[in-house]
This record gives structure tokens, sequence and C-alpha cells, in this order.
């Protein structure tokens, strides 16, 4: 792409260092930006630079916060016993958007990956025996991907609290609402069928 | 969507409203931002804050520019006996990325079209007649979106400068390259017949 103004090219080149933007894609959004006002342009880059200079992490459960313990860990309403451990801050919005957990969060930073180089240190495994220890946690509900490294870090982590105790409890897997059968994979099939729940568990959520 | 960070919703809020951004990606956007270092995400909101305060627009052609007359019209080496009259700055750019034009543009912001409101004192349609005149243009290259719209457009571009010795053109239409003949609308397919070339114009640009 050939550009007339730096500028523009400038601003099409910081664009497409985010993730899924090609060019043309960032083109689009300059010249949205360009056609806007002044001020909001202001707002958007404003927004932006307060995002990424005071956000904190929760010291508590690592979540992103913008205090030095998050909205969730200090709300009184929501039950302490209960942790959801989580592999991103994405993962806590999808899970607070179902209101329908009222627990507490501990957010890993990603998943054991010894190809990837990510082990225990990397992540945020050690504060969680003292997290659970000190709060009296009864239930830890492992919430991570379906995969090898997901099941590989529930075990690792279930070793390092066996002196605790805690529940340790991973989230059901299953044929998702509105899914069809034959689409579904053989595994996902094929447990979901081995975990066949009575029909009153199936219509609540908790 | 539900955040525990206000200033990671304000972000993810700003992202939305850039064109075919839903929430999902700004986060995901927002997000890579937070992993970017400090410095990185202050040359992205620099670069956006520059472009939307520094970028003019060519007193002459109406593209985009860093000063006053933009790049393409003070090069001496453009051939300035042509322009292209194009919609929008998009479109400036596609062009110059061929690097086979050599001429000047003119970018009208937009085309007529009487049922969105805009007529010709919404585009830059009143400069078209006194550059052509003063410059010494012989031929006015018309590219514009193959629609009613832009017919009328070219019509009634090519009334107004009816008293004005300059050629009026439009850009080939036809089958793109790779494009397969039995997917062609037919009145493109029509057209391209048609307008058939002999060979030897087949392979040369100009």
């Amino acid at each position: 792409m050939i550009f007339s103004s730096k500028l523009i090219e400038d601003a099409v080149k910081e664009f497409s260092r985010l993730p899924g933007i090609g060019k043309k894609t960032a083109l689009r959004m300059v010249l949205q930006l360009l056609r806007m006002d002044g001020n909001e342009v202001d707002e958007f880059t404003g927004a932006v630079s307060r995002m990424r200079h005071g956000v904190k992490f929760c010291r508590e459960c690592h979540n992103v916060s913008d205090s030095e313990v998050c909205g969730i860990c200090v709300n009184p309403g929501r039950n302490r016993s209960q942790v959801c451990v989580v592999e991103t801050i994405r993962d806590v919005i999808a899970i607070e958007s179902t209101q329908q957990y009222s627990g507490l969060y501990h957010v890993l930073g990603g998943i054991l990956s010894p190809l990837d180089g990510i082990g225990p240190e990397q992540l945020n495994i050690h504060t969680l025996h003292g997290r659970v220890k000190n709060n009296d946690v009864t239930e830890l509900i492992m919430a991570l991907s379906p995969t090898i490294e997901g099941d590989t870090t529930v075990y690792y982590i279930a070793r390092q609290l066996n002196d605790l105790p805690v529940t340790i409890t991973t989230i059901a897997r299953g044929i998702a609402f509105g899914g069809e059968l034959e689409y579904a994979d053989e595994m996902t099939l094929a447990r979901s069928i081995a975990k066949r729940q009575p029909i009153e568990n199936y219509v609540t959520m908790k």
C-alpha cells in the first residue's frame, strides 16, 4: 500500500499490530477515526492510555482491576469458600456475564505447556495454596480448556493442594445448548453420555 | 459483557465504535494493548492523535496530506494534464499502490446520491472546473463505482465541463484478472464483450 500521508501510514501501521487486523482493516479504522470529531478521537486515545497505564492486577486473584484488590474480591456478597480457576481475564468476563456464579476467581495467566516453555513459575499457581488454606476455601472449580494442557494443569494443581481439605471440581463438558449431536466430536459425545445427568439436575444451573 | 475494570470497559467501548468491530473483537484488541509495553501503547495513541489532529486535506485535489498541498500534487514527475476523479482517499491509495498511474487526482469525497441527501454542494465538485481550466488538463479519468450513482456523477461532471477542451474517460469495466466467467454478473459480462479489445491493447496497461 502506498499512502500519500505519513501520518495516516503511521496510524495504519500501529493498528496493524493488533491481533487479526490486516492493513485494509487498519486503514478502514484510521479513516473512520479521521472522520470523527477531534474530541471523540481524544476520548479514544485517552481511554486506551488510561487503560494501559491505570489497570492493575488484583493481588488476590490476579484479575484486572482498577485498584489493588478487584471489585469481585472485595464484594462482601460473593461466596468466599468457592474459587473458580481460569486461564485468562477473558474467561472471568465470560463467566461473570452469565450472572450465574457468585464465588471468587483465580486467574492463572495461562496453562502449563512445557513445549511452549510455560511451567508453574510462569503462572499464578504458587499463590493458590496459601489462598485456599488461609481463606478456608472448600471448593476449587477448574474452568480450564478441555485439552491435554488443561487436564495437566488440573492434575498439577490438584497434587499441589492434596494436603488441604478442598474439593476440586471441573466444569461440565458436553454438547452445547443448540449444538447438534451429529456434529459433536466423538470425545465430547462419549463423555457427555458417560456423565449423563438425571433430569432434575439438567434444568438447574448450580 | 460484565467487566471487573471500568478502565477496560471504557477502552472496549471506544474500540467498539470503529467500523466492523464488535465487543468481543474490541476486548481482544484491548487485552493485546494491555500486554504490550507502556511505550508501545504510547506510540499507538500518539500516532492516532497526531494523525487526527495533523492530517490536512490537499487544497488542490482534496486528498489527505501532511501539508497544505499533497505530495502527489507537488511532485514535478507527475503528468499534470491527466486528472483521475475518485470518490474517496481509499481509492487514491488503491490506484497509487498499482504504481501504474502517473497523473494527478481529484477526490470528490463521495458520489451524487439525492436519496441520501448528497448533492453537488456536499462534494468537491465546484473546484473541478477551475482546476481543469487553469491547469490545461486534457484528460479527466472517471474512476467511480459502476453504479447508478456513479454513472450519474460522471454525467453531471461531464455536463459541468462541456465548455472545456477536456477528454473524459472512464476506467475499463470487465472481468477481473483471475475472475471466472461463469460467476460474473450479466451486466459486466455483456459490457466486457461489447468493449472487447484487440490483443495488443490487452497486454499494455496504458
